[in-house]
């Protein structure tokens, strides 16, 4: 039986550095999981290729795809649809190969309600352990300035709960490193390896 | 507030090669956790050092240890006594320092049932995967063999619902850099990370 790939999920508040640290992922040599290229109905910008950046669709060719159940997740942004394909993820899932996906918070949401057993990884800005240091070194910003920031902050916060793993994006290098780390880890947690070798055993 | 160090258990079935994994962790610079000595009643070996190796202790010795609770798991092998020192743990984990114990399944037992939070490592001999394949291409050994050696992985397996997470040691230098990785996501959890962020907005 092969054993099913892991759906790994990068997400965190826009900004924060999300499609950076995709690219330095899959830039590395060793990186073992598939890229899932998301969707859009956003006119591609210089040098983007169709089927390499993104699938680039119509407005009316991505409304029949959301109609068709055929997208796992979608939002609108400034006036125009993101989305991932549902079948991609489905089938390299199912050729046991873990799938990466980049997307935002609104769209990590709705993943998460259909793939409860994904490994969720929410990224934050140093800002947040930064603005410990800003409000008690205090006098430097006005109090509006740093209540604003705290209650950005909070929001941010607030939005880690449906998230497996949190990790701050320092420098990009740290952030590929920590996430390798979580996808390594994952793989060998004793619920998803016991069933493999009970199943080894029974083969008799 | 100081956050709390990580008990790291690393434990397994005797032969697996447990010592020879944590030496080689130990032996690397970046290792960032503090390695517990255990207590022993056996005689020094050859080349072994009081306090580096273990803490040789007399029966009597330990036997007063155990009576006032100064002993977080023991055990008996062979006619002698093994232990983890309880104060060197708890002052370390408090200095919010990492904590790694190699002991025998036994003294995990111990430890889980006091320490739930900690991080348990299975190690597991490679011969657990290759024993599928000497199943399948029979033949080769004698039913008596196969049937020997498939009760004893059994055992093996049965142990693992104890541990978070199941590392096989295929080689050294690969078991070593999955537990690293292992070590590195725990601190990543969302479960750790969550409530420093939330204290640290609450500072206002």
């Amino acid at each position: 039986m092969q054993e099913k790939g892991l759906l790994i999920v990068l997400s965190g508040p826009s900004g924060v550095g999300k499609g950076t640290v995709r690219k330095e992922i899959f830039s590395q040599e060793d990186t073992a999981f598939e890229y899932s290229i998301s969707m859009t109905t956003r006119a591609p910008r210089q040098g983007e290729v169709n089927g390499v950046d993104y699938f680039f669709k119509t407005r009316e060719e991505f409304e029949a795809l959301i109609k068709q159940g055929k997208l796992l997740e979608y939002a609108e942004f400034v006036g125009n649809y993101y989305g991932t394909p549902v079948d991609y993820v489905q089938e390299t899932l199912n050729k046991g190969k873990d799938v990466f996906l980049e997307i935002e918070v609104e769209g990590a949401k709705q993943v998460r309600e259909k793939f409860p057993d994904g490994l969720f990884i929410f990224l934050v800005p140093p800002s947040l352990s930064e603005l410990k240091k800003r409000i008690v070194t205090r006098g430097t910003e006005s109090e509006e300035v740093i209540n604003n920031r705290m209650n950005a902050a909070k929001e941010e916060i607030e939005m880690m709960h449906l998230y497996d793993y949190v990790v701050e994006n320092d420098k990009v290098e740290n952030a590929v490193e920590k996430i390798k780390a979580i996808v390594i880890a994952e793989h060998l947690r004793r619920e998803r390896v016991e069933p493999k070798y009970k199943r080894m055993l029974e083969v008799n």
